[in-house]
């Protein structure tokens, strides 16, 4: 979603009134409704700046990341609540009812998005308790995927991006199979929530393949956004951008392929290698 | 704060080994301590992933962008806490005493940091509930600037960084007087951190003059950026990236000066125009 501004555009000393795409940004209010000694309880559980739009895979998304959910049997109806309101006439609440979950913890529910996804006080503690959260390691059957592939993703993902050409300010994910074929590709203005629309579309859609699969994102590679891919048991993560120290040795932990900077004719691999044919 | 890497580099089909020097990413816990009922009180707050590195800063700025302190008057010791740990040998607990705090509200304390620096659920309840936050709206004394000297900042930032060069993945903020005078510059893997680091090692040094400064950021402009910026009450914001329609709206709505796209022969002022000089 974007939206016309009126805008000042300078280019070598002279002012020209333009008018200029913007993202959309807006908060989104995500509340869970559960059962508790038989009677429904509704919780507001976090306020979140995104790019309306695929609200309910974003909302998905973050509740599989965050290890509330398992996987998207567990919850029911999906819902926009409140009116339309602003400027843009959206609706900014979403309710998902967590009708089938089978070990709900609302402690966690409430701690895990208070302290933002981080889990310890050091990167090692972090990625400790990913361990415990992980009970299953990540599927060992990542694809191997052919290096002249990798320098053709980032293209790929400007391709499919619906609006990064007319406001230039808006990250974007995909999921592509191991050939290098576009499953899903999301936009948000928030790095982090283009990555959980992706995961959160892939399940409630059932298209993950995890053994043949791997994703893409724009921009920069933090421990965040590793941890996202690893608790979707996705092998393989590539970015156009930097890695954090924390990305790469959470990546390692876990056995993971981490590949920085992919550009149109380089990229570097931090790890896992093996997966990656001449 | 930086480390080296082993990488493997592909260019042109073929595979180097090298090392990279990548950006450090920790989570830090910010505890506050403050006096209830004659009794000493400690609390933590938040974990936030940064890059190690002016840590009293960042949680300085964040309790002002959260409207917990007013200045930094209001506390007293910033210590660190703990051991040192990880791989990287540092500490990651910090604690700021409350000690000369007028109006401490502990449920807002809670709520902010859980909300995730949002306040509303629409863009407007957004925008409306910083006004009430904001008591005393922005200074219009907001610097007159000229047009010639905006193109200069995306260089001035990056001259003045010390670890972008090295790691390509970090971002940086700044404090710059209206002639483009270099102030204070913050680098972290978070764009909001750089932003924190900036506003609070400016009040703990007490070099705010802000009639005569602006604030200038390495990347794309969101509504948090441009909330942290009123909150320190600078008037005139720019970015070498794109701005959301929250960011806009919300620094017209505070009179202030936004600019975003900042390039070296380019720029596009969304409002506040008649403070830019020909």
């Amino acid at each position: 979603m974007n939206s016309k501004y009126k805008t000042i555009k300078y280019k070598q000393n002279k002012a020209l009134d333009i008018e200029d795409l913007v993202s959309i940004e807006e908060p989104l209010e995500m509340i869970v409704r559960y059962k508790k000694k038989n009677k429904w309880i509704k919780d507001s559980i976090s306020i979140t700046m995104r790019t309306p739009g695929d609200d309910g895979s974003l909302m998905v998304g973050l509740l599989l990341n965050e290890g509330i959910i398992n996987d998207a049997g567990e919850i029911g109806n999906i819902k926009k609540l409140g009116k339309k309101v602003g400027k843009f006439n959206i609706q900014n609440k979403l309710q998902i009812s967590l009708d089938n979950i089978r070990n709900l913890n609302i402690k966690k529910l409430r701690r895990n998005f208070l302290t933002n996804s981080s889990c310890g006080v050091c990167g090692k503690t972090s990625i400790d308790s990913l361990e415990v959260v992980c009970k299953t390691k990540i599927n060992k059957d990542i694809p191997k995927i052919k290096n002249e592939l990798i320098t053709k993703i980032p293209d790929l993902l400007r391709q499919n991006q619906s609006e990064f050409s007319k406001t230039g300010g808006i990250h974007a994910s995909g999921l592509f199979d191991k050939n290098g074929k576009v499953l899903v590709i999301r936009e948000d203005v928030g790095r982090h929530n283009a990555l959980d629309k992706v995961i959160g579309y892939s399940h409630l859609n059932s298209i993950f393949d995890t053994k043949n699969q791997f994703i893409a994102c724009s921009g920069r590679l933090s421990f965040e956004l590793v941890q996202k891919t690893l608790m979707a048991n996705i092998g393989l993560l590539m970015g156009v951008g930097a890695p954090t120290s924390l990305a790469i040795d959470l990546a390692k932990r876990f056995d993971m392929t981490l590949i920085g900077f992919v550009k149109s004719d380089s990229f570097n691999i931090y790890c896992g290698e093996n997966r990656i044919l001449k």
